[in-house]
């Protein structure tokens, strides 16, 4: 499990530079793994440069397979400016690092985020894999003024599609008919499903056995990363008057009079924080170059995003040291039902209950929690030699 | 009732020319009547035309009340030039009628159709009417190589959004989970909605006793007229091999293997005639200006359209005298499932069960079938002096 691709296979070749009959066979055992390489990652040292690595990079990109060198030890000695030259004329993308201090592991996820193909990055499911095939699910879809005239907004939509492409089924219902649906059923669903606005009425009259979830959870687990954005959600209650809180939409819809960023997040974040919080708003492609002022990035569902670039964006704000979150998350978090509406994901919710403690400062893991089961990523053949 | 505008109410002014006391009061009755007209329709002859009308149609544009002239009795007198170039100066509409030989009735109804306010024309409801509040329809929704990646097409999410908007909530099943989802029922569905492509099965899994329809009959309903496009349906019996069809679809996506209007449709109809129909094809807002070469024209469900560009359409077409249908309905029709579909409108089956039997001889009924419930729409004020 490697963010931001999830599982993924990594082949620690035997070294293709070797002399000898052994050597010969460590080379065509290489050459094999380059047949089944999707991404390759050839991790060097600035002195450690040879034909060999050229020729392999060169290999590779016969192969059109995308690849990122990494030089590391760059705190011991740094790559002479011929190498990044040759490497430059070969369009081939390289970063720095010093993985003992933890130096440059940022610009190596993002060059993984940027080279890796589409495949790795999206999400297998929403919420198929959750109810799995014959099983029955629940979606509350509460109508409100922001809902679009005569259609649902796109999660639900895709949420239904996942069920269905799951062999799954669902049930959807207004808030107001909740029971009576639950009460129509010979045997409850697997799982419900509402929008985070319902989450209390919802909470109260779905039983205590049944798992529930909302949808903002489940689009932060499909395009985002969710135990990044649960941790953002965790960070509201360090937030104090006059703080900045950037809110980031990815339509560009026009806002209108109860509208959720503009107005309802803020009148719930102000009554939680006890005072005025500052509130920058943002909307389709912008999103500022400059994040350190923040204390912390409020983003909508991305569904009009797709995940590498929502994936892009929660590493920009961790590299700028600013949590963040979703606006689901953010309410279920203001609402004191995070907990609950995180018991399908039980990694995420002990990160929740146990915190690593030392807030920011705390070194971010490399291996992120898992979200998916490991039986949804077909595995992942990188390469370092 | 009255096509294409649903229940109108018809007032038949008392004059307002009159002279007199009595007069007076009648003016002043029928001024009481503008307050309430959302579109007028005056009615007069070539001899009967005054000061009277002139002013009445004044007042009605500077009240903004749409208005289209009627000269009926042309066959015995035509308007003189002055009259019409005095209403083509104001920008007010006249058709030409004479009504007790039939002519002009298409011209008129065109002319309602043009000028009648939105809420005139669009349907009051696509399904939540037939199902009720607190009730459950059941949807059963194929996912074939046609549906749109990860989401749902647009007549499904209508429908779902239409039953959330009566207050009645919905299963939501692929056509293989349809017996599963019914026996985690305590009470069968209200209705069942089902693709047509998928009817045969559904048919032989729902009880006998759930009414049971397809997403084409609704957007029939919706968008369309259904008496009208269940009758065009019927004319594929009188299609022999040589003859042309039109295969109209209003969504200009661009054409896969198994398209339903370009391989599927001309297959089952090919093979129901017993030999090869010539078909052609248009998309989006193309549509033929001679329609006279075809004995029939098959429509998508016109979800891309609003109402009133579809029943131009359907007007077109019978002011050519060629039958108009829908997809689902003639794949209905050609499975020979048409009449279970359509229970849930018994006016429309009943027409189907014991059809008029001159064909297209037979003169069309002003009144179009009941497809809603009375209540439904709300009553319009027309105006005839």
């Amino acid at each position: 499990e490697f963010l931001p691709l999830g599982p993924v296979l990594f082949i620690d070749t035997a070294g293709v530079d070797d002399d000898g009959d052994l050597g010969m066979l460590r080379v065509r055992k290489t050459r094999q793994v380059l047949d089944r390489t999707e991404l390759g990652v050839l991790v060097t040292e600035a002195g450690a440069w040879g034909r060999f690595e050229e020729e392999l990079l060169l290999e590779l990109q016969r192969r059109r397979v995308p690849v990122v060198v990494v030089f590391n030890k760059v705190d011991v000695e740094v790559p002479d400016p011929e190498r990044l030259a040759w490497l430059a004329g070969h369009k081939i993308r390289h970063v720095e690092t010093a993985a003992a201090h933890g130096l440059g592991l940022d610009q190596f996820r993002q060059a993984l985020l940027d080279l890796a193909p589409a495949d790795f990055i999206n999400s297998p499911a929403i919420v198929g894999d959750l109810v799995g095939p014959g099983e029955l699910a629940l979606l509350v879809v509460p109508i409100d003024k922001e809902a679009p005239k005569g259609r649902l907004i796109l999660p639900q939509v895709q949420a239904i599609r996942d069920l269905l492409d799951h062999d799954a089924y669902c049930l959807v219902v207004k808030e107001h008919q909740l029971r009576r649906a639950l009460d129509r059923l010979k045997s409850p669903p697997r799982l419900v499903v509402t929008d985070s606005q319902a989450f209390e009425q919802v909470a109260a009259e779905t039983p205590r056995s049944v798992p529930l979830t909302s949808f903002s959870i489940l689009m932060s687990r499909f395009k985002g990363d969710l135990a990044a954005q649960v941790e953002g959600a965790l960070a509201i209650d360090s937030l104090r008057p006059g703080d900045r809180v950037l809110v980031a939409e990815s339509c560009s819809h026009h806002p209108i009079g109860e509208d959720i960023g503009r107005v309802k997040i803020p009148r719930w974040l102000n009554t939680r924080v006890g005072g005025e919080v500052r509130f920058d708003h943002v909307q389709g492609h912008d999103f500022p170059a400059d994040l350190s002022r923040y204390r912390l990035v409020i983003h909508c569902g991305a569904c009009m995003f797709n995940r590498r670039e929502m994936l892009t964006r929660i590493l920009r704000c961790q590299q700028a040291g600013v949590p963040v979150t979703n606006y689901g998350l953010a309410i279920a978090f203001s609402l004191g039902i995070l907990e609950r509406a995180l018991e399908p994901f039980p990694a995420v919710l002990a990160a929740v209950r146990n915190p690593p403690g030392g807030g920011s400062a705390q070194p971010r893991p490399l291996l992120p929690t898992r979200t998916y089961a490991p039986q949804d990523h077909a595995a992942v053949a990188g390469l370092a030699v």
